[in-house]
């Protein structure tokens, strides 16, 4: 039970098979959790009422000051509009700070989760104390995330951080919304995946194509050493346009890779200026839950942002 | 002559060929400007001693609170030595900022030119107003700059803003010190001139190759717009990298060419994704001297924040 007249503060990680909800004290630890499934084809009312019961439910008991929400997708996070999901279906101008925020009456922020697992690697992981701070996820997909001064970068857009459309090389193959070439199209878990398949290898996921490559296989090497180095070049194009301090790696391929950061560091060096050589750190992600915790985060600041501005 | 006790400010841009000096008021006014011939040929001891001849017999007159340099070149900003620079040669880590303020009893602080010329241009050019701004400039080579709240973001290693290494596409040209397929060898005056001597055009300046497209020859017209085409991939990966609310472009070609703006966001918006086109603002740079101007509100600014650091 909580104490009288202490802050809570609560995060949300709202995937497309998952939702994740960690309710935090006014230091940033974590005193309760929970975890359900999305049932995301049933629709965004049904996983709205969901989420407003499982925190009406905690709102009893705890004095509430915000909740954060960090979804996969395109936001409007100053205004709290989701534009469009792709792991949500319907998710199409939802206006989810609002509803949340009204049904609660308490204040809620959204975010995209790349952002906001930056923010919680920038806060309490990996990413502590470095001032400009590059998140970087390799899974199925490549997103990305930017953090200056500990604050998120989402952008004028919201876009900032997408950068699986960067191009970063050339290719035949066409893609109804990404760019020909495009970062997640060279060096994602789906187009290793892909490319191992199209040579022969009898694999069903990403990192099998690493074993493999680890064990001596030519054909695995060629694909995992390639994708490498487009990542590597979608790399030295973020270091040329923000130089971040450091670039954290998240996202099962990129965990789940024995040596991944020495590798992609070596072909890092190679794409930029030489006296940048060396000089950036790249880290592995250290949170477990990333999601819930830069949610709580982003959502404090944001109150408090607010909070300081009715006061000017 | 100079009011009894107010303050002024001066802003210096050390260009390979010229250096222009301005004075300016506490209101950011200028009141005086001087401009010479580098002779960077004689090396740095003597362009520095022009340079602190030309700053004292200022400070007899005006009480001048500090001194703000931008050259172009690898700097360490925060340190203040300049680390390499290609027009000015033998500058091979000169500690040009303690020598300055050593000298004259005043602080300096320098910056990279692109820096400096977007600084200036978010806070008192075409920049003014917006969050987040990129500023590209196209001449013989092209070189960028960063501003996000009206601060300069140098990056880690002062490299943010160095898009002319960013990889475009793919090209058979060697360079030493450029990526292969780079945005500079890809999109610069150089570049263009290049290209058109290639194909049989009697051109000497990057300008007049886009003259002779606009009167219709074919050749002329593949090679600007190729150039283009490689200039819009380079902004579409800092959209996606940081999400500028504007784009700001300066620089000889870009603003000696008829319809720049609205061609280069033609081709912008094909690489971006859906949701981002239309949105940007892409304009032409507003002020003659950013470098002048530049370097006096980052000195300016420095010098408020090392107060203040001191006070707390």
């Amino acid at each position: 039970m909580a104490l009288l007249g202490e802050k809570y503060w609560i995060g949300i990680d709202l995937g497309g098979t998952n939702v994740r909800m960690g309710l935090f004290n006014d230091l940033g630890v974590i005193v309760d959790e929970k975890r359900w499934l999305t049932e995301a084809d049933k629709g965004p009312d049904y996983v709205i009422q969901k989420l407003i019961d499982a925190i009406s439910s905690i709102k009893k008991d705890y004095l509430i000051q915000a909740i954060g929400i960090g979804l996969p997708g395109s936001l409007n996070s100053q205004e709290g509009i989701v534009l469009s999901c792709t792991n949500l279906p319907k998710w199409i101008n939802i206006p989810l700070a609002r509803i949340i925020s009204d049904s609660l009456q308490t204040p809620c922020f959204i975010e995209n989760d790349c952002n906001v697992a930056a923010l919680a690697e920038a806060t309490m992981g990996a990413g502590k104390g470095y001032d400009i701070v590059y998140y970087i996820t390799v899974s199925t997909g490549v997103g990305g995330g930017l953090c200056i001064n500990g604050e998120i970068i989402s952008g004028a857009t919201g876009n900032a951080g997408e950068i699986a459309n960067i191009i970063v090389g050339e290719s035949k193959i066409r893609h109804s919304y990404l760019n020909s070439g495009s970062l997640e199209s060279m060096a994602s878990g789906l187009a290793i995946l892909r490319a191992a398949k199209e040579k022969g290898l009898n694999v069903k996921y990403a990192h099998e194509v690493f074993i493999l490559a680890s064990q001596g296989d030519k054909d695995a090497l060629d694909v995992t050493e390639s994708a490498l180095d487009f990542l590597a070049r979608g790399m030295a194009a973020i270091a040329h346009v923000v130089d971040p301090h450091i670039f954290i790696l998240g996202g099962g391929v990129a965990v789940s890779v024995p040596g991944f950061t020495s590798n992609i560091r070596e072909k890092y060096e190679k794409y930029v200026y030489e006296m940048m050589r060396g000089k950036v750190k790249i880290e592995l992600a250290k949170l477990k839950e990333p999601g819930i915790i830069g949610a709580m985060h982003m959502a404090k600041k944001q109150q408090e942002a607010k909070a300081k501005k009715k006061k000017e």
